[in-house]
Parts: structure tokens; sequence; C-alpha cells
């Protein structure tokens, strides 16, 4: 029997509801994240399958089941045209629950008003899938109800309107070696009432343990009262922390933009000066950055202008953050963001003037509930050009004996240094570019951190990720009220009295799918080799000059080519250092250089120190080497596993790198870890300044030459700007 | 008799006649550059001081001697006003040379028009002084009339009239290990014409040495000849470059502020939000920033509102550039910008709109010329305020069950996720404060290269420094057209047809003098100690709840408080990770941690890989250690000695710290070097793409909280900005 006619009735006019909307629309891109009616349609075909009778069954991931690789590439590139795009899959991928199993779907979105089930399986292996927003929410309401946890409460003198309670997965920690079979979380509660800031307030020592599937306190523990922090002093809400506003006020100001904005986005393709992205949106990874290219403005050879590959897809596949104090309620706050909360999921709207500035446009997405209803998600990513101030190249040349002219503000020729006076139409004015560039940013609060991640377009060709980390430390109450209490190792900073805010560390990985002028590509890192140079011999071939210098040592290039996994694991603060540089080895500059993005770290370098055999360092082990290299592979997106929730560490990017693939001259993805020790500081509290790091994919023998040196100096061909504001100054720059 | 009687004439007429303009003004801040009365009058009193009576007799450096630290601390934050104001001295530091001898004069100017010279002696150690601008025009002109250099050029094929001729320093390579006591150098020759970027066109193969006293050329060699590369490809300037344009063009855009700018800049001293700070200007240093302060708006314990120390002097003190290539004509190539070139002297007027912003105000600076006579430096510094649509500190809060409210662009309430519609006051938009920051910037074109030096002061208490690298490489001309044809070590990239750029390292050096609330401080190293825990072991107090956990290993902080100069040098590259802290031992905060600010590294953390005994090791080695800690001392200014040309290691940062001084409890100066091996790639030709790396001095316990904490959110009393341009859209935000 046809699926449709397998359809309840209200499903199916549904279906047909949303699909005669859709009829008209033009079809999306390949990449396009799942829209509204195509969630709709995953959920109608999901339910009605018979695979899947169970009830009650639960959505815990929906998303893109991208179409393969070369299909993509031959619609992005290959000028296939119409032909293609009619050909390429609309699929979803999802993970739902019922039965107390985990179930992998894919499903056929093509025609939303004919979706079919392509495939299922059941999972057999360790972990569960990212827990759902409703279910959090129920598991939290649970523990008021619990008789021993009223008691807690009573006898912590706290009102039990006040409590909040929030959960907080519960890892995986051996035991008798079998991955558990319940899925279990632990529970945690705060006092909230008079502070939104109730992570500062925890009612310490109580944990209790609920079992998702059946909804049910399973187990609980009162362990040891400690005071509650006070209240005070842990809003950060404008209304509770001021008045007065006492806080540094800098001047208002605001980019304007006399033409407009410079960028185009058409549906989710983002085109700006000499970059095009496609912008999707993913409930586990967040932003999805695909089919970054850049247009060189050097033609070829054959004299045609190129619009050249730099990145096929690229996202934050998790974000690992361990807390360090092993005690019974710390010991297994061991975070995977993106794989047990989804960054997607918990990423909330945008707010203007505030995360973006006023020049910024948003785009929304969508995900699926936890009853596959698809739920609206306002202001996820916003797209803004940015005005640093910043210099993108420059030069002044002094070395011209009669030629230097030095120009006053009206740009007026002054007296040379120390020669007499010249005009000369040599104008420095030509020697500056100013920087401008395209951030899409997205920000993630994750219950208690927020985390901005920021993809900055450069129109040099680079390419620069950006983590920000700000919102709320996760803090443990104590008896202590001063410092000098502290007897022990107190497993962190005590910010407030009664506060003690755990040291922990962040781990954000990227997948970077770097195609770089094309997909095969190798892993080459420039090692930097010191020589020391025997006085007697001869080593190099310019030998009768060199030989005669008194230089005793230099450092140069040793080339070494990756030809496996583990020679593409590199350990930032270990060994020589090295330019790592993604090489196309079938393309080459007319000098003869192999084209190349290299990596330039840009702060937050940190490793994992902790004990290999350690359970949280064996679910996430890669976060030992900040970089690594894997040959592509579809199924290899998320750093953590699949099923990241109680993960063994079976699954994930360690463990794939364990088969110590070839990626010499093959399509190979960069992961890219970065890194931070946190040792919180008062500053931290209650609400933490931001605290930036990253990297650049830079241009390596990419581009003939610098990429900007045919851009117009500033004040060519257009007025200068001459903007106003209302109440205030007439400005003409 | 008097001083003044013993003045020539001209020279009193020409001293009192600057008095007498002077008389009228505001006495200058303590810190104040000199100004060109001051360098007048200084120039004075050298010039009739029966103590040099040589001639000629050549200004190399002229700087302000600054007034001790505890008066100059007295005066800032002493509030002795106007008393302590007359009594600091105003005095000068003078190198000068003459009969072959360099001569350290101090020179008093508190009085313009009666300068005296308070002390003079004659430098008998190793190295010579900066080289003055004069001196290496002149030396770059003797050349053309050096006959086997017309017959080198003309064998080339070159025109006489396209080349052009630069000063290299020749560095100290020991030879008998005594110290040259003749002041050469090296001059090179480039063939400029079709170009402006005469560096991409060596005459490679001819080295001339030149006596700079007496002006002549010494030595000459014209070892071997390699194709002068072609002009073709190599300008930059806009008009050579271009047309067609072709580069990437975005949209214009403006940073305006609707009440003006919200920095005040009173002579020297610099107050925007809750900073303050002299900015001042040195020949050989370029930028200084004095006495950064942050007002704390949290008042203290008796209710007063304070104005922190931070930061009493800091300033570039070297930037060595050391190149990798052992042959003749490149193995001396180790270049001391500050201490051979002057930071100051190379700095060059910023281009409005390029350089720095539409918003940005602008400083001047005066320097001495080679004959005594002061020089404006027009536009050395610019100050400007930041917009970068970055964010300050945000946080969203989703924990709330019922309280989660979704907003949409116009702040209107949607539907919480899964629950009934609710209208909240709870504002997320109070959640979120954008950064605005105050930028300083100085850009050091030394020949080829310019650096961007930035000092950025932000309201959450961080001063950020940034190293932007761009201008021009430095090339090797060679018989090579293609990278195929390199059958050995090339000691660089071939970036162009017969054009090597060779391989080398940047090192800027930057004296810090942290004064965290007050001058004596102690260098902390919290660092990152991994436990791994005995099943068995009660390893904490907390023993009966941490050994019930399975956690096998978590790190934890042990805090190393240095002791002596030894303990204060830190290799980021190596060891265990540590936050590196500048505490205030004798202050702490509420909760009883010690005041403090943190050193976080941002990118570009190389550290020299040369050998020990090799001769720029030696005249630069400290840069071996990114972070390095002595206690203050006036004298130890420069990282690279005082005499840093021809200079052997004797003097200097690696030097004083031999001594290996107590720095616990003490008036201490951090000294950081940001560090790049620079592999060129093609990019960076013909000029470069700018580059940066640097640090956050971030504080660390300073605060008792976050002190943005009242900052006012967005749109709170204050009407949205509303601003247009003219011909284009009215734009409100």
């Amino acid at each position: 029997m046809p699926l449709r006619a397998m359809l309840p009735l209200p499903l199916l006019l549904a279906a047909l509801a949303v699909a005669a909307a859709a009829a008209g629309a033009p079809r999306p891109h390949p990449l396009d994240p799942l829209s509204a009616a195509e969630l709709t349609a995953v959920r109608a075909a999901v339910l009605a399958s018979p695979l899947v009778p169970a009830r009650p069954l639960t959505f815990h991931y929906v998303g893109l089941d991208e179409p393969d690789k070369p299909d993509v590439l031959s619609y992005a590139y290959g000028g296939g045209g119409g032909a293609s795009r009619h050909a390429l899959p609309r699929s979803a991928f999802v993970i739902a629950r019922a039965g107390g199993e985990s179930h992998e779907l894919r499903v056929d979105v093509a025609n939303a008003s004919s979706p079919s089930v392509l495939s299922h399986a059941v999972h057999r292996g360790a972990g569960f899938p990212t827990l759902t927003l409703e279910e959090q929410f129920a598991a939290g309401a649970l523990p008021p109800k619990h008789p021993p946890f009223v008691e807690s409460v009573r006898r912590r003198g706290v009102d039990m309107d006040d409590v909040l309670c929030a959960v907080f997965p519960v890892g995986w920690f051996g035991g008798d070696g079998e991955p558990r079979r319940s899925r279990v979380a632990k529970v945690l509660c705060f006092v909230a009432g008079a502070t939104a800031n109730f992570y500062a307030r925890p009612l310490e020592g109580v944990t209790l343990v609920v079992d998702l599937d059946r909804m049910a306190i399973v187990g609980y523990r009162d362990r040891v009262a400690y005071p509650v922090p006070k209240a005070e002093g842990t809003d950060y809400r404008a209304g509770k922390a001021g008045p007065p506003y006492a806080g540094p006020a800098p001047a208002p100001g605001v980019v304007v933009q006399p033409e407009g904005r410079g960028f185009h986005i058409d549906g989710h393709v983002v085109r700006w000066a000499n970059w095009e992205f496609h912008v999707g949106f993913d409930m586990r990874a967040g932003t999805v950055i695909s089919l970054a290219s850049v247009h060189d403005a050097d033609a070829d050879a054959g004299g045609a202008r190129r619009r050249r590959q730099v990145l096929y897809r690229g996202f934050v596949s998790e974000i690992f953050v361990p807390y360090m104090d092993p005690v019974e309620e710390w010991y297994y706050r061991t975070f995977l963001d993106a794989g047990e909360y989804g960054l997607g999921l918990w990423a909330f709207p945008l707010q203007p003037g505030g995360d973006c500035p006023a020049n910024a446009a948003y785009l929304d997405g969508h995900y699926s509930g936890q009853d596959g209803r698809p739920v609206e998600a306002r202001n996820m990513i916003c797209v803004f050009e940015r005005y640093s101030g910043d210099v993108a190249w420059r030069h002044t040349e002094a070395g011209f004996p009669n030629q230097l002219v030095i120009f006053d503000h009206e740009q007026k020729a002054l007296r040379l240094r120390g020669r007499r006076r010249v005009s000369n139409s040599q104008s420095l004015a030509d020697s500056v570019r100013p920087d401008v560039s395209l951030v899409a940013r997205m920000v993630v609060s994750a219950g208690n951190y927020d985390y901005i991640l920021d993809w900055e377009f450069k129109t040099s060709g680079s390419i620069k990720l950006v983590v920000s980390l700000t919102g709320l430390l996760e803090v443990k109450a104590t008896a202590y009220a001063h410092a000098d209490e502290v007897a022990q190792d107190a497993h962190g900073t005590l910010v407030a009295e009664n506060t003690i805010a755990v040291y922990h560390d962040h781990y954000v990985t990227y997948h970077l799918d770097l195609d770089v002028d094309g997909t095969n590509n190798s892993f080459v890192k420039n090692i930097v080799t010191a020589v020391v140079r025997d006085a007697d011999a001869d080593a190099d071939a310019d030998a009768d000059a060199a030989a005669d210098t008194p230089r005793r040592s230099y450092w140069t290039v040793r080339r070494e080519v990756a030809e496996r996994e583990a020679d593409g694991q590199v350990d930032l603060g270990g060994g020589a250092p090295a330019d790592l540089v993604f090489v196309n080895p079938g393309k080459k500059t007319r000098m003869g250089n192999e084209v190349g993005y290299r990596v330039v770290p840009g702060g937050a370098t940190a490793a994992s120190v902790l004990a290999d055999d350690d359970f949280p360092q064996r679910r996430a082990a890669y976060c030992k080497k900040q970089v690594r290299v894997t040959p592509y592979s579809r199924s290899e997106k998320w750093a953590s596993g699949l099923y990241a929730d109680q993960s063994t560490g079976g699954d994930g990017l360690a463990a794939w790198s364990e088969r110590d693939r070839a990626i010499r001259g093959e399509d190979i993805v960069l992961w890219y870890t970065v890194g931070l020790h946190h040792v919180p500081y008062q500053e931290d509290f209650p609400v933490m300044p931001t605290l930036s790091g990253g990297l650049e994919l830079r241009p390596s023998n990419f581009f003939e030459r610098n990429p900007l040196l045919t851009t117009m100096p500033i004040g060519h061909g257009r007025p200068l700007v001459n903007c106003s504001c209302a109440g205030g100054d007439s400005i003409s720059r």
C-alpha cells in the first residue's frame, strides 16, 4: 500500500495543506535547513510508519540528511543548473525514542506532501540522543513533589516557590563496564526568587536522579548541607544591578552605511565582496557554513575569472566542558553541550543593538520540538559588516631621499624631513586600505554559559573563527565566607561569600571540511627547523659564500606531508613550531607553489590534562590534540559520537582516527579545538566579561599575490561620507 | 660664570625668543614629551657646553629623562597638587656623537630659556646609538659616486638614475672578540624607477660598507650577479596596481557618534569611560602610555570612589627581526628596529580614513633632527572609539520554565517554547551589553615593514596590546624563475620570478611597568596541575565524599610566587599551562583574594630557535622567553641595551636578569614579547595583508565583581540613534 494511504486523516490533511502552501515556493538549496513544512512532513511520516509503533514517541534530533557531497558540488560549481537541482534529494535524519529504544530514521521530504521513510534502524550501542527541552522542564518539575526533597528544602530554610531545578547529564563512569541501559540524568536544584541568577544559589549537596523515559525520580541523596549563598549581588539584570548606573558609559556610536548594506542574502546564500557562502541551521550544530568560495580578482591563465572553493562545510561539532571537582555533586559535570543539549536548540534570539549592531540582518531557524512539531526560532543568526577601524594593508615608503612628503590633516604637503619643500603626486594616501569584514554570528546559551560563535569573512580571503565566552559560572555552595578560611584545595575560586566557582575547561571543536581549490587536499606541516652551522662544514650549496660568514645558526622549513591520520594530529603546545597548511597537491601557482590555506591559532590553545583513562577524557579523547585531520566521511560529524549522552567513547573523532586512514591527496577534514583552562576570578561573577579566542584560516600561496592589491584606495570614485544624526552635529568625513 | 653668559649670542637670542613664547604656556605634565621649545633649549645647551667641544656634533637620541617614579606617582595620585608640580624636574637625556665618541648628557630644561647640562659621560663600552635619518640618506647617496659600484650597475644593465640605496646595520659577529670601534654600516642598493617597491628589485650580490662618522665608503664587494627581478607586479600604489580595480569592494560605512566623541584629550592626558592615561612620544619607543588608571564603579569600604593604578609606563622596547639566510648578503640582517632605527623616528603621519577611522583624533610629536633642531611629526598617534559590534557581556536565561519569553524584531513577546503565551517584564534585552573600546594607535614604517601598534582600552578594565604586521617583504634576487628549479634550501619562498622572500622572525618586546593597585607587586603563576586520583587514597579533606566517586583525574591550581628573576621567566610553549598574574600582595578583595591583572596571550607566541651562542641571539638573548619580570629600574628601558647598533649583548634585558634579583613584593616590570616565525607566502607580495597577534592584560580579582554590571542596557535613558547620510536612506535604530 502506498504510504500516503496509511496516514491518518488529520495528518494527511495537514500534510496536504502544508504542501499546497509550499507548492508555489521555489525549490530549496540542497543544503537549506529543513523548513517548517518539511519538519511537519517528517513528523507525519515517522508517526505513520509501522516500523516504530511504540508510543509515546519523542523526537530528539531532526536534521537535514544532506545529499552526497559530489552531487552538492556538482550543483554548486558544476554548472549542471536546473537538471541537477531537480535530481537532488531532500531528506531528513531523525533520532526518535520509543519503547525504550533509540530509532534512527531517514525520511524523504523531496515532496512534502508525500514523505516516506527511507530507512530505519534501532541503535544497539552505548549512549543516548540529545535531550529534549520538554523533558528537561518536565524532569525539573518533579522534585517539588518528592517528599524527601521537600524535607531537604525545608531543612535549608528555603521557600519551595523559589526553587528551580535543571537537568545535568550523568555522563558515564564505567561501573560494571557496561554502558547504562537506563536513560537517566541528574537533577540539581537552585534557589531563584530574589535573583534571576539561580546558578549562584545552588542547593548544594542535594542530588536527584531521574529516569527520563519513565519521567520518574529513581534516586535521591541529600549528602551535606551548605549555606545557600545569598541573592544579593548575584543578579545581572539591569533593573536589579542598578540604579545607580555607575558603570562606565562610553558615548553612543553606530555604524552607518550610506549606500546600504554591502551583502545580499538570497534564501540562505550570502554574497558579500569576494565571498559567497551558504548559512544553515541545525539543532545540534547551530550555524552551518557551507560552500564558502572566494572570487579571485586575478584572472586565470585563460583570462577567466574564477570562483574558488575554500570550505565545503563548517560547524561547531562539540563543546566539551569538564569541571574539576571530584566530589559527589560535581565529579560527573563533564558536559558535551552539542551532543547532550544541542547548540541550535539552546541558541536564543539575538538582541538587535546588543548582540548584533544596528546594520545587521537576521536569519531564522526551525527545529523539531519533542512532539515533532516545528518550532520557529527567530533571529538565530545575524550577519553584519564590521568597520573596526583596522587596516587591511599599508605601506609608507620613506626611502626615497627627495620624495618623502609628509601630509597634514588637509592633505597639504609639508616640509620634508630636513629637505626642501616638494610637491609630489606620489600620494601616501594611496598606500592604505581600511579593513571591512563580514561577520555571521550565533549565540548559544547552554544553561549557564553563553558562547558567542562568530564566522568572520575577510576580503583578504581569510576566515576568522572566534569563540567569545560570557554568561554565568557554575558555582558550588560552601561554608567558607573568606579566602583565609580555605584550608585545603577548594577546587575553585571563592568569588563571593559561600560561593566557589569551580575550575573547568572549555573545548570548542570545529569540523572544517576545507576544500582548497577542490576536494582532494593534503595536510602539510611547514616545520620551523633550526640549523646550527659547523664552522668547517659546507652545509649549503652556496657553500663558498655561506661558509665565509660568521652566522652560526638560522632556521629553515622542513616540509612534512601527513600520510595518515596519526601524522595529522598536532599538539600546538609541544614539538617544533610549524605552519599547518591544507594544500591542493594538484594545483600550483604560476610560481610553482602548492595552493593552500593555513591555520593560524589565535589564543585559547589549551589541551586537556586529564588522565587518558579517566571517563570524561575517554568520552572526548580528541581534546588532547588541538588539530586533527580525517578523511571526509558523511557520517563523521559529531566529535563526541552520534549518541553523546552517556557515551562510552567508542564513537567520535578519536575513535574514527584510530583507524589511521590515509589522508594524503584525499578529501580531508580539519578538526580544530579552541581550548581554555578556566580559573575563575571575581570579575567573572555574577556574569563574565567576554573572553575570546579562536583561529584564522588564511590563504597561503592560494593567490598569486595579495588579493587586495587592486582594491580602490579611500576617496577614489566615491564621495566621502556625509552623515548626521538627529539632535547631533553634522559630521562630514 | 653662569651658563647663560656662555651661550653664543645667536643661540641666546633663539633661546630667549622661544622662552618668551613659552612663558605664558601652562606647565607641562611631568611625563609630556619634550616640546619644540625644550628641544631647542637642549640643542642650545649641548652646543654651548665646553664638555663636548668636538665638531661636528650629531644628535642621535634626545628624549625625556623622566622624573623619579615616586615623584611622578605623587604628582599623579598623591594629591600634592600645585606644590609638587613646580618641584618636578624637566630634563632631557641626550646621546650625541662627536670626536668619534658617544656622549651621554642630561640637560635641565625646566626653564627653557636657561637650560643647563646636568651631567656628561663618554660611553666606553660596546655599541653605538641610533642612526640618524640624515646620515642614512647621506650614506645612501655615496654609492653612485663610487666607481666600482658604477661598474657593477652597468654590468647588470641597470640605469643609475633608478638606483636607490639604504643603510643596513652591520650587527656584531665577534671576530677578534672586541667590539668594533668604527661606526660602520652596510649599504645595499635597489632599483626603483618603474616601481615604488624598490625592496622587490635588489641589486643582489653587491655590498658596500660605509663608515658613518667619516661618511666614506670603506668596503665594497660585488660577489655574484643575479637577475634583477622585474618591476611588473611589484608596485602597490593604486595608480600602478590598477585600474581595473577588480579587487573586492565592500560597501562604505562609517562610525557616527551622535553625541560626539566620548573621550577628552587634555594636552597628553586622555580620559575616556573608566580610563585615564597619559600618551607620550619618544623617538626610540614611539608611543609611551603612562599612568593608566581605571575608575572603580564600586565604592570602597569607606564609600569612596576610587581611581586605581594599573600601568605606570608601557611602550615597545624593541623589535628584533632576524633573517634566516647565512649567505654573505643576508647573514647579518638581524635588525633591532627600536635601537638601531628608532620607532618614533620611523613613524609617519597616519592617514585619516585609512589608518584610522573617521571618528579619530590625532596627536603630534616632536623629535630632534641630527642637528638637534626640532622636527614636527604630525599625526603620530590617533585615538578613536571602536564600535566593533562585539559584546561586552551577556546572558540569556532559559531555565525558567514558565517565563522564557522569546522576542521578535519588534520586541513583542512570542510563544514560549511549548508553553502558552506569556508577557513578562523580565526583558531579555537587559542581559546584553555591547562593547565599545578605545584604541590608541601608531604605525611604524621601519624601512620595508609596517607595524601597526595598538593599545586598546576596554571598559572591562582590560588593556589589549595588538601588533599588526603589514608592509613589504625583504627579498633576495635569484636565478630561479619557478619553484621546480629550486634544488636546495632557498632559505625562503619563491614569491615571484627571480624573487625569494627570505624566512625571518619578528619579536616585538613590550616594557610594561604594571603597578596593580600600587607599585609593589608579585608575579604569580597559577599553574594548572593535573591530579590523578588513586582509587584507594583519601586525597581530599572532603575525603569521604570524594573517594566515593569514580572520577579518576582533574586539575587544580598550584600557586607559585616568583621569588627572583629566574622564576619570572616563562616559555609559553613549554611546561605546564598557567595563568600568569601580577598581584598586589598587600591588597585583597573583600573575599580575600589578592588583586591582580593577568597576561592572556593572543596568538603570535613564537620564541627564538637560534643557537644561544649565535651572535644575533646574544644581542637579543631575551627572545627565548616570551615573558620576563624584572625589578623596576629607571635605566632599564631598552631590551637590546642602550647602544643597540653593533651591541655585543652585555647590556639589555637578558643581561640585567642574570643578576637574578628579587622580584617578590617589589616594584616589578613585565616584559612580554610577541613573536612570529614568518614563512612568507605569495599573498605577502608585493605588500602583505595584515597579520595580528598580541596579548590582553586582564583584571583578575582586581574588581570585586564584573565592573560592567552597572552599565546601562541599550535603550535606557537614551533615545535610539537616528542617523542618515546624504544620498542614502534614513536609518533609525
